[in-house]
């Protein structure tokens, strides 16, 4: 099995820590390890490097080789744009596609914590051991969800297909984008929901058959750079046809569409911090429900959390429910129940010319 | 008349902006002006720059200089340690008196917005007039109070002892720090009380007869700084024997002990930035009530207060009244309510080695 560690996610909602220059997985929110270096390490341990790929938006290049030098060159998949998921899987499944088109990969987001890596591990294997019986299917994890969160993907399960390695395999019936409260309160009533955690096993060709079926002309763009490789144009080809590519999410683009989708239930210990108000996912809050990183004063203050990396004096005095972020060159205060809102800040910053900076 | 504008005071419920270095009045907290630039205007502009004198603690000369380039040398009082208001006052009131005793001396905090400058000026001119009458007076400015303030000083008044230039001079019965609400509440309701503004004019001769009755010791001590000085020996015995004198407030040692006490009533727009609440008495909120200075961007957001002079982004999303304070090596998050207690930042501050350094 070949392992690829999507490294391209941009995190708004954990601005202004997260940035396009340097995205969340790229930070270390509990102890010294980065999301992406904890990602990197739980397959490591299990894989060799040489089976690792990592891509990336080639303007992120540098710090994907500081942070992970385990990474050997030629499995650094570098985008010359950001052009979505669909985009992203689409390069690297026909990157490996040409040495191996049969080749199983995981297809792996970066930027979740996952606490229990030995049951991550048996249930990609799981899945490998699913795709020998059943090579046309796609595979995801999925996360039994503990609240109506409104936004993770839901991916509705049916008949268990078979077991594999002792773990049942679903059949999906449906995959939806992050639903409205309503709509995700049914989900979790129902007990037919996983939340989808992102992290996919699939083969190759049966990928690559999907891009072909629903969109050909991503599907044209991706063989033309792929027939490219390894010729002296093939950077060349890569740079001009990438940027072409129609920007959408895989999961709209493909996932959603095929009637083949499994999933395998993983009570491996997933969280996304998709928002400071998720931090608790990773951090133990005190016995007033505060969470702090960083150089801190707080008094008076419960349920709030305050994050600093930029060896500043942060001191809150007499709040509650509150999030402080500071930042090299930004200080963020919002209330808890405004965090998802994060990107309002973000839109209102890039559509000014003097502050559009703080913003990227 | 000789002016002594006092920039001594630390203001530490402005903190983490008003630092032992750097205290609030030299500060700028609307327009470009610092506070002690806009004390020195106002009186700079109907007194010869020879009759006005500032008095600091040597370990801010050098800022004093810088910000007000325009002060002699020689009026420059320099206090070898920080002894409280008792101590400034008698040193300066010394050094004046020595050249001549019979000096009327209009003793101003430095720390405090007056917007009527010249009502201020004919206030001042109001109290010289009186002191002819009543040289054995010492006499306050004291503001109408508008509200229950438990942060200030109250002045009781008792009958109108003249009129001088058309301004009443009351005699006072009562001189009170910091009252408890109830009282505060009583005292407005009263009609009878102002608030001290902390701005003095008196004869030098009866205010150091005053220092001989009541503070006899540090009488003694001031006696021996005044002998010394213009001899070589003057800066040494200023600098023994001024950290000998008590630390006292002059309100406590002198003023709230004489019974020749008289007010003037003062409409001169005076207003006490005291803490970051009451941060409006210099800044006009916005429709939302909110408050700016800095670099900001404020959204969903009502009745705050941001501040920040470190050139960095403050965003603020979804708060109500909070203050957000940004210096150079802080950041303060605080309910409004909390705001008073900034102190118990301070004193936790102070009592941590390694973080000490942020409260001084």
């Amino acid at each position: 099995m070949k392992v690829v560690i999507r490294a391209g996610g941009v995190g708004t909602r954990l601005w202004p820590l997260s940035r396009q220059s340097k995205p969340k997985q790229f930070h270390a929110f509990a102890g010294g390890r980065t999301l992406i270096q904890e990602a990197y390490d739980r397959v490591g341990k299990f894989y060799p490097s040489d089976d690792i790929y990592v891509s990336a938006p080639e303007s992120i290049a540098g710090m994907v080789r500081e942070q992970l030098p385990s990474v050997p060159a030629e499995n650094l998949i570098l985008e010359p744009a950001r052009r979505d998921t669909a985009a992203a899987i689409g390069l690297e499944t026909a990157i490996i596609a040409r040495k191996d088109p049969r080749a199983v990969i995981a297809s792996l987001g970066s930027d979740h914590v996952i606490r229990d890596a030995d049951r991550f591990i048996n249930l990609l294997k799981a899945a490998e051991t699913a795709i020998e019986t059943m090579p046309d299917y796609l595979f995801a994890l999925g996360v039994k969800p503990t609240r109506p969160e409104t936004g993770f993907g839901y991916i509705e399960t049916d008949q268990v297909l078979m077991k594999a390695n002792g773990e049942p395999v679903y059949r999906v019936t449906r995959f939806t984008e992050k639903p409205d409260l309503e709509s995700a309160e049914g989900y979790v009533r129902s007990g037919h929901f996983l939340w989808n955690s992102n992290m996919f096993i699939w083969r190759a060709d049966t990928l690559l058959n999907l891009f072909r079926k629903f969109e050909p002309e991503m599907m044209s763009g991706l063989r033309e750079i792929q027939s490219a490789l390894g010729s002296p144009q093939g950077a060349d080809v890569l740079r001009r046809v990438y940027p072409t590519l129609k920007r959408v999410a895989v999961d709209y683009a493909i996932i959603e569409k095929t009637d083949k989708m499994a999933v395998i239930p993983a009570d491996m210990g997933w969280a996304d911090i998709g928002s400071w108000s998720a931090i608790h996912e990773v951090a133990e809050p005190d016995a007033r429900g505060n969470i702090a990183h960083g150089r801190e004063i707080i008094l008076d203050t419960s349920n709030s959390t305050i994050f600093s990396n930029s060896g500043r004096l942060v001191a809150v005095l007499g709040m509650k429910d509150v999030v402080v972020v500071d930042t090299g060159d930004t200080v963020l205060v919002c209330s808890k129940q405004s965090c998802q809102d994060v990107k309002k800040l973000t839109d209102a910053l890039s559509a000014d010319g003097e502050l559009k900076r703080f913003a990227e």
